[in-house]
């Protein structure tokens, strides 16, 4: 088992040194699969039963925050945990059931057990018209309502007639629940990555995050890491404010983070820069999108889309961005039924785990170096560094430790070399390597965050 | 009566709360008009009787610069005057007449009275070969010269024969003259806003600026504004030299300027920036313009133009650009008798209006804010201030919000915010204030000019 | 006999005042085409021959560095010569013969005489499979080893039966050689021009370069400059770092330096940043290149090419760019056969010798002035220096009249001018001379290297 991505990045200082191989992103695939089917929403068994799962490889600690707890402007809401709930129409069939969907109600609709006009009925119904085959997405959590969500073409199929609706769900003072996993590095400057698991069954948003980041961070274990990695697998929104007020005193430690979602589609891969817009990992991970093969779009921040939006509050101001292949809300699936478990694959979750990963590589490896002999090229000839016959190119390898020895001066880390360069880290990475090898480059002090 | 321009700019600070109609684009044209007729020159009766007309809406302050004056390197000229031109052919036939348009008497030129041969006649007649219908427009301040003007096509026609040539004109000791008006805000800091009045019968250049002038001005009367606004009527170069050189003291008020002509057209618009070119002024009316729905280009500064060459010459370098719809010289009508009031229409006077009221809009409410609950967002819904049921959209009023409350860290002011969201200024300015009346803003200290 | 270029850059401090005619492209041709045939290697008499060439037409002092000496990294290897060198069929006949090209042999090819195989042949001979007519140029500097060189085709058509191979060359202890030319100025700071010696027939690589800066030192005698001119003769990298390493003191007296090579053919120009990238000779050759009617390519600093490489090394880190018109290693021709004097046009030799020269220009004239006159524009009328009746148009001349006269506020630069206003060096030079005979001007201290 190991971190290393399929094609090449070698991160020396660690054991990870066999590349993840498909079967990788089955794994993945499959603890998504696991979680999938779970009623989710920002407190109750869904949440527990999901970190459950992940307990289930992790050490994974689980904090309960208890209904009225003041988190910064915000109160945890009282727990809301559902059982059943269907409609039936005057013939007693089941015309919508909770048991076949849990998008079907409204996420903490309050608990109804009425009879009702078509008519009435219909003020408490979502549905698509556009996309009427599918059964939407929707939540009320700050507003004492009730609805169900299905398809447009089943709405357009009922008649005027009298139906029983239930929803069989309550509201109680409980908790808000959250998980925690740190794997500790060498140093307590941490990297901080988030997925949120308050989405219902919806695969790539966010069953596909949460797994990805679970199975990297079962991964890390034994690992030796420069930093401390922390993963939190909480409700959105509420669950990152909640966990932000009650560790502001370790958010200094946090110099690099990133927010996981829906990273098992084909479309992207996209990153939205943290609201600095020039921290490392905004850097970093530009640097490996743009070598990954794919074909990634980098967006400036904007206060709007996952927990990014708390990280980068301006009271905070942490160099957190977030990760996704289609963006939020650019596709016809997102926030609906069509998110299902056809809709991500093996192959795109590896691809995402392995940008990742990557991104991690260069934050761990990024240093600034000194050319012990920089006054002219040292020989790399009588080293056996470089090629000895003249012709008309010259191989990456080659380049790649020229310009580490140019701009090895003490102001350009690995990473500037690589932008400069437009090589990738990798590469430079190992040409630093072999020259520091040979005594022709010191110090590896780390970049800056 | 209002400044407010038709399409939701509210400065709620003052009472200009309705929207400007077009019958606004009707009067400035109307104005434009009755101006339209009067022979213009740097000096002279017809700048006084076009103070005068400006002078019977508004509280106009005259000057008069006398002759021999020096202002910085030059000396104020001697005063022209014209009161009848022609040139009459040998049957005693009026072949040019100065009463059918001011243009065929070149600006300045000295009195004449005498009997030419066709030859030496050509000597002094000015033509637009390739526009051969069109009169050209043709000065020769500080020269003694004399010329007419006329249409290539006509010259063409003239036979070899006598030529009575007459120009009773006058340059005698006298004075220059400009007008002011001062509209005084709450502040000393002063917008100076600039038309030139030295031209004849050209109605886009610049009877539409000073048209233009005018109404802001008089629709200023009584409005409570942060800043005050200077309106200068000149002659170009020398009165924009004269106003300088008698104002040095005051000088160091001005925070922002624009210099407005040929404003009647429906080109561009133009806006050539402050030589600073990073001005409050050259960011206000970029952001305006890159929102205004027409087909706008921004220049950098060049020193060649109207006066902003003399407010940003170096010993001031103020900060005031040049707006334009086409640019000077870039339109065959430029400095041509088809400079007429058939070329200006009442719709681009109101869209140029309204980008400049716009324009001051956002500098009078440009201010930094700090965020009261900077960690996290605050809870917008239990406010009433957000969409409860979550979805696909948002709209730009809550993204707006979210910018504001983001951004808002003291060191982003409104447009800096509004640059960065893309949102145009009256939706930033709003959220600002639905957010400052709830208490989720403070301070709106003024942005920097 | 003059530097001047062959259309405007006029350098009034200087003599050089009438302008070069295409008889100078011919010299230089004539010279590039004398040198063409000499063996010349790293060390060896084919260096020496090539500066007694040189020497012929200029005060050349020439250095020998003795085999074993150490130079920074590096060690003068022992010296090479070669006398003559053939393979010859079993019938005795000669199927390749280092009389009629010098490129027949690898240079550095230890001393070989036997008989071989034709299998055995192969393994010490270089082709070109994909150019079968063209002999490639290959070396072997620090390896024991030798080669013949040879078109592809040629080697093809061998039979297998036995060859003799002779290369009656001989590695020894001697020296390297290298020369130089100071053109000394009016202060010690120093611009250093420097081509590569060391290839023997390749026309464009580089007795291209040699002959364009030989033609310019020969210019330069007798005249007047601000800066000493360094002209560097040297064999690649070895040499120059020979020469870095001997000359350690007077190396931060560079303040400006271009690396010249392959500047015959009709490519380009290319122009290869300095290091810095923003040094005066970066900004002096954009522009120069930007106006000069050619289609010139700017590229950014790389660490692979010509002895920019050692001169930009991070112990040193020269402003020294990379003059050529082809890029190395783009062309078919480079380092073939193929790269002959056919190859090379005078036309194109004096297009970058004017380039060079009109660069030199731009640094020596570069300086920043003061308008004495800096509020409102001085009166230019009065004065003679402007067009007196008004009109659509305004010539370049008093457009940069106007550009010099806002901009020289101590802070700008006449590049810097040049650059803002896109308009060429030379008019914004002639218009800053007739306003600082007028008084217009004061200053013209030096801009910063």
């Amino acid at each position: 088992m190991s971190l290393n991505p399929g094609n090449g990045m070698e991160l020396h200082e660690y054991d990870w040194a066999q590349p993840l191989t498909p079967d990788a992103g089955e794994e993945i695939f499959a603890f998504a699969a696991r979680i999938f089917p779970i009623c989710r929403s920002i407190t109750g068994d869904g949440v527990r039963q999901t970190l459950r799962e992940i307990g289930s490889h992790l050490a994974l600690k689980v904090h309960e925050v208890p209904t009225g707890a003041e988190v910064f402007d915000w109160t945890i809401p009282r727990e809301w945990n559902i059982r059943d709930a269907y409609i039936k129409n005057a013939a007693g069939e089941k015309v919508v059931d909770f048991a076949q969907s849990n998008l079907h109600v409204m996420s903490y609709s309050v608990p109804v057990r009425k009879r009702v006009s078509l008519a009435e009925l219909k003020e408490h119904v979502h549905t698509l018209p556009e996309q009427p085959d599918l059964i939407p997405y929707r939540t009320c959590y700050y507003a004492d309502d009730w609805a169900f969500c299905m398809a447009h073409r089943l709405l357009q199929g009922l008649r005027e007639e009298a139906y029983e609706v239930v929803i069989d769900s309550s509201l109680e003072t409980g908790s808000l629940t959250y998980g925690e996993y740190l794997h500790k590095g060498e140093t307590d400057e941490e990297f901080l990555l988030s997925a949120h698991v308050c989405h219902p069954s919806l695969a790539n948003d966010n069953c596909s995050g949460v797994a990805l980041l679970m199975n990297l961070a079962r991964r890390m274990v034994g690992l030796r890491t420069r930093l401390s990695y922390r993963f939190l697998f909480a409700p959105g929104t509420i669950g990152a404010i909640a966990w932000l007020a009650g560790n502001e005193d370790k958010i200094r430690r946090i110099k690099h983070g990133l927010v996981v979602s829906m990273v098992g589609d084909g479309g992207g891969p996209t990153y939205k820069k943290s609201r600095r817009g020039d921290a490392a990992i905004d850097r970093a991970m530009a640097h490996v999108l743009r070598h990954s093969g794919l074909t990634p779009t980098i967006e400036d921040f904007s206060p709007y889309g996952y927990d990014e939006r708390q990280y980068c509050s301006p009271g905070f101001n942490l160099p957190v961005g977030l990760f996704q292949r289609s963006k939020y809300g650019t596709i016809p699936q997102y926030h609906t039924s069509a998110d299902n478990l056809a809709f991500i694959k093996p192959q795109h979750l590896l691809e995402s785990y392995n940008v990742i990963v990557k991104t991690i590589g260069v934050i761990e490896n990024d240093a600034v170096y000194r050319n012990t002999l920089p006054k002219c090229e040292p020989q790399l000839g009588r080293r056996g560094l470089y090629r000895g016959v003249g012709g008309k190119d010259i191989a990456a390898e080659n380049m790649a430790m020229l310009w580490v020895l140019n701009f090895s001066d003490g102001a350009h880390s690995l990473l500037d070399i690589a932008e400069r360069s437009k090589l990738p880290f990798e590469i430079v990475l190992r040409a630093t390597r072999l020259l520091e090898a040979r005594g022709l480059l010191a110090g590896g002090s780390l970049a800056l965050a």
